[in-house]
């Protein structure tokens, strides 16, 4: 099968690699029908040293082609969406919906290609009905990682009707941040960014300010916005130390920072005045989406949401290089991949 | 009047000082019945540099001798119990239960004295029954800080019925974080500690298990304890790193790390490895007891618990420098006195 692979940090190739199999009774594969680039790949896209190739993607939706012995949910042909985090399904950190810490879990890394196989997968993959609208599947594959994540953002937050919310950042986990924000009831849902067609689509998915400014400036103008006070949450999808330090600066005490972009540092202020002091929690993590999946789908399904917008640029598998490279020049939010 | 000044570290002195009067129409003055040593009083005791003089102590009950104009609910005579920090009652942070965040609040500096002035005196002192029984002045005592961090710590954490709880430290605040999580349900109580005494009343208090390990060692017999997991809650009640590592090292993935002890460091692991990958959430702060003594004032004067049993020693206001040395050799867990 063909297969995106990345070599060094901005070396990505489409390559022959071998075909997807069953490993365990347990097992699926699945033909890929729709996947996509995520900001975090942008992370190796930008640092990686070795030289040793890596199958690169964790976001995909696709028909079931082959299930193991044990697979009782699923057949052949069956249209299905996966979690970018697998989990076992049945430990009891999966039970409790942490799939993203179970033990035999992990998380998906083959995806831009032509096929998958997926582990556990009458747990982790979520049938959709067989006669979806093809236009509902940008939107669909969304569930996979960045719809989830935003939500799960807002989730962790406690994001409710009385909570004043500021989202740090305007990629596509960010921009549906806003959405579940919006879905959970938030009143002012302020956008921190600063590229006008991301922001734009903030605007359109709920976002009631934007604050384009950064560092000071930018923590100055919420402050003006919420009356001098900060939000009730904040939700962090950027991942660098200055989102994490705009965070502290943007939360009004006692409220809550929700972290979930992939933090790229490992030591931060939790002191007597970021966090201790003004009794602010700090919380967030990878988004166990299998969780959220049920929850979201029927929104999906029903046209209510459409967070597929993110997506902004599709393409074919042979072009992934390219769609690395636009993503990274922010020529693009997010590229949809169709193999 | 009598008042303790702690000069650089290690020196405290009892001594005249101007009487505490009025200021603002919302003041009281109150005549201090009992006031006690806190475990943070141990930080300037360890570390106070400069030589200029400072009031001791945040902790005190007392009867009322003189109210400014503007307080109305309040009389002289009047027997009353503050929260260390105080705050107006009327902004919008007070009025959500976070005096501790109140921008005219702050925090008791000088309770270890014969009388000390109250601001915003209505909202701040709470009236006790005239007619309480001398034996329950210690237990009341500790509704002004140690009971209610102890419950902060715990309430933050989300600690009920179906929560493990590991409590880190053996000072009054883990002691009584203890008894807070057996009030609100926890059954399973795993208390970090290596000091006989403490840990017996720890048990007394409602802890199952008894851990004197630390470091490594204490994490994994906490893993062996919960089969592997680590606990939902953590509360942590001593406020050095070694602390913050060792809630780390036992929270459950998922799971929620709550300070109560005052960091004494500012920048600590919050990457992936330590907090975000397994979706740890870190909360607490400074305790807003104010906000806890109306919920927790009937469970004492009930005698239903007692949270006094963690004052060992009980000594006069002259002899507070004894007792800082007492508390900081360890040979008494928190010091009682009686002007």
């Amino acid at each position: 099968m063909r297969a995106t692979m990345m070599y060094t940090a901005g070396d990505v190739r489409v390559e022959d690699a071998p075909d997807a199999a069953l490993q365990d009774p347990t097992d699926a594969v699945v033909r890929v029908v729709r996947t996509c680039i995520c900001g975090s790949d942008l992370h190796p896209y930008h640092s990686k040293e070795d030289a040793e190739p890596a199958f690169m993607g964790h976001e995909f939706l696709g028909t079931v082609e082959e299930v193991g012995s044990e697979v009782t949910g699923l057949k052949k042909g069956d249209l299905v969406v996966a979690p970018f985090a697998y989990g076992c399904g049945s430990c009891v950190l999966c039970r409790e919906g942490l799939p993203t810490s179970c033990p035999q879990g992990g998380f998906f890394t083959s995806a831009q290609s032509e096929a998958i196989r997926a582990p556990f997968a009458d747990y982790n993959l979520t049938k959709l009905p067989g006669d979806v609208d093809e236009t509902l599947l940008p939107s669909l594959l969304t569930l996979a990682d960045v719809y989830g994540t935003g939500w799960h953002a807002a989730v962790k937050a406690g994001v409710n009707p009385s909570t004043s919310v500021t989202v740090i950042g305007d990629g596509a986990v960010g921009l549906l941040a806003v959405l579940s924000a919006r879905q959970l009831g938030a009143e002012q849902i302020i956008l921190m960014g600063r590229h006008q067609a991301r922001t734009d689509l903030g605007r359109e998915f709920g976002a009631t300010d934007v604050v384009a400014e950064r560092g000071e400036e930018g923590i100055e103008k919420v402050r003006e916005l919420t009356g001098g006070l900060g939000t009730h949450t904040v939700l962090e999808a950027v991942g660098h130390m200055p989102a994490y330090e705009q965070s502290v600066g943007v939360v009004r005490p006692g409220g809550v920072i929700s972290r979930v972009g992939v933090p790229q540092y490992d030591q931060a202020s939790v002191g007597f005045t970021s966090l201790f002091g003004p009794n602010v929690t700090l919380t967030g993590g990878p988004a166990p989406t299998r969780s959220y999946i049920d929850d979201l789908l029927p929104g999906v399904l029903g046209g209510t949401v459409e967070p597929g917008k993110v997506f902004d640029r599709h393409i074919g598998l042979e072009e992934t290089p390219e769609g690395y490279r636009a993503m990274d020049q922010r020529e693009s939010l997010k590229v949809l991949v169709t193999p």
